[in-house]
């Protein structure tokens, strides 16, 4: 078995962990189609527009890097089978998640600013003990957000398409938001993008928000209206934390950038050093299940 | 009874919480000994020099707002009994010490001032995940710090004066140190300062971290060198993330203020706007406890 792989790190981790199983080939979408197909060839990281160039000669299964697959459905050429990055990126966006969370709510922002003015000086921060957090998305990333909140002295209120129970408790359907949003001293977006929650932080949503609240974007930019958010940031009356937002990369005279409480980071939400080793790990996953005649796992298109 | 309390906002929560079983009186070192002592007094928040101002004729029980009491025994006149806080701060300082660790193994302070600059870059940086944790002292702050991070996919080890074991798992003697301090990625201080703790994390501490581990100190700032700390940290060979430092409040012409990868707070462990009901509920505990003919809760030193 052949598998294409994006870069030579990639490629020397899986010949010493799986070697033995297939073939490692360095193979870019500028190269020259493979004599064969690849049995499975695994996209660059964060580069959804490369897709729309394969076709199922260069391989008739795809695994991305990441988790979120917006747009790809409608690049894929026939004949292909798009399997998401599960289990690569949940923890350490979850982690940033959380680590924008404290952030804002332990004023760390201020701080850095001052200790570059070397000024000692400080106000109660509202911290995280005693909020209620409202979690919007309930797939990988919201649950083992939710899972790191338990030990907090927290209230943890899951969103939903649909409402369901699962072993973290309820999860409330969407049409519950205008009755909880006003609620929630935290609130953070883990839901994929799709066509309903593009735009879904509108100023409808942002205005149900309580004063001083804080919204945080570690899905993808467009699920927020960053015209909206600008016109509540801009008067100070809620926080932000964005790991995404739209357009991005954010222009350099884009007006987030200066917006006061509002602080981004470049889209890292999956940006660890241990990300290659749990793609190396799924990739070999895949491995061994085309190997053994099963299909990939985490199919989540088919052309 | 009668009980002294520092300020108007603590008497008025007071006396709506528990003003039928004793009157709050709001007093200052500064103000005339009270005609009769109070059956308590609660001290100013961060002021333990206020205290050797004071004698049985003010209050026989002194009620601190602070955790650590390092210096209050010198002090002290005879005849009194002081009881410092417990479960005030054990919380915030444990999710202000998560706040400083996710901060710098996420790069938030460098994506703070690329903020200013308006430039959207980062690199893998090496998140929390897969990291060895060591927590060197177990108490209030260290133990409850060792429950957040129970749902992070990392290793916890824990130091104490002496070894035990409790429901997180073994506790290690702080004689282990030297064979344990190579293999943590992030090195917490979280003990009291006392003759023992003083300059704990020397130049041979320091060295024995590993190449680009954090170390965070959220105790007490004469438990670390800073002398030592600043010829390690100057090197870009360790990281720190410190809300307490000695000396304290940090000058504004010390060289820490710049040190690369070394995020400082302003001793705000405690500084949440939430503190104030923990105060006004360890008070009421305490008034529900001497109206009972008990002892108060919390006494660390008796003179």
């Amino acid at each position: 078995m052949r598998v294409g792989v994006p870069d030579e790190a990639l490629a020397l981790a899986l010949r010493a962990s799986c070697g033995d199983r297939a073939d490692f080939v360095v193979w870019s979408v500028d190269d020259a189609p493979p004599d064969q197909p690849f049995a499975l060839l695994v996209l660059p990281y964060m580069d959804a527009a490369a897709v729309g160039r394969l076709s199922p000669r260069v391989s008739p299964v795809l695994q991305s890097q990441s988790l979120g697959f917006d747009g790809v459905a409608g690049l894929l050429q026939p004949g292909l089978t798009y399997c998401n990055a599960v289990g690569v990126h949940e923890g350490s966006t979850a982690e940033l998640a959380l680590a924008l969370i404290l952030a804002d709510r332990r004023g760390l922002p201020a701080f850095v600013h001052g200790q570059r003015t070397h000024r000692w000086v400080s106000r109660p921060q509202p911290g995280l003990a005693g909020s209620q957090l409202l979690l919007v998305g309930s797939g990988g990333v919201g649950n083992t957000l939710a899972r790191m909140l338990v030990p907090f002295e927290v209230e943890i209120v899951r969103i939903a398409r649909s409402s369901r129970d699962d072993e973290l408790g309820p999860v409330h359907s969407v049409a519950r938001l205008p009755e909880l949003l006003p609620e929630a001293d935290v609130v953070v977006i883990a839901t994929p993008l799709t066509d309903d929650t593009r735009g879904l932080v509108s100023d409808d949503f942002l205005g149900a928000m309580k004063d001083g609240a804080l919204l945080i974007n570690v899905a993808r930019g467009p699920v927020v209206d960053t015209a909206a958010l600008l016109r509540q940031v801009t008067t100070g009356r809620l926080h932000a934390g964005l790991d995404v937002v739209d357009p991005e990369p954010l222009p350099a005279d884009h007006p987030l950038w200066d917006a006061p409480n509002v602080t981004l980071t470049p889209h890292v939400g999956g940006r660890v050093t241990t990300m290659s080793a749990r793609v190396r790990r799924l990739v070999e996953d895949q491995v061994n299940r085309l190997a053994a005649g099963q299909e990939p796992a985490h199919i989540v298109l088919r052309t």
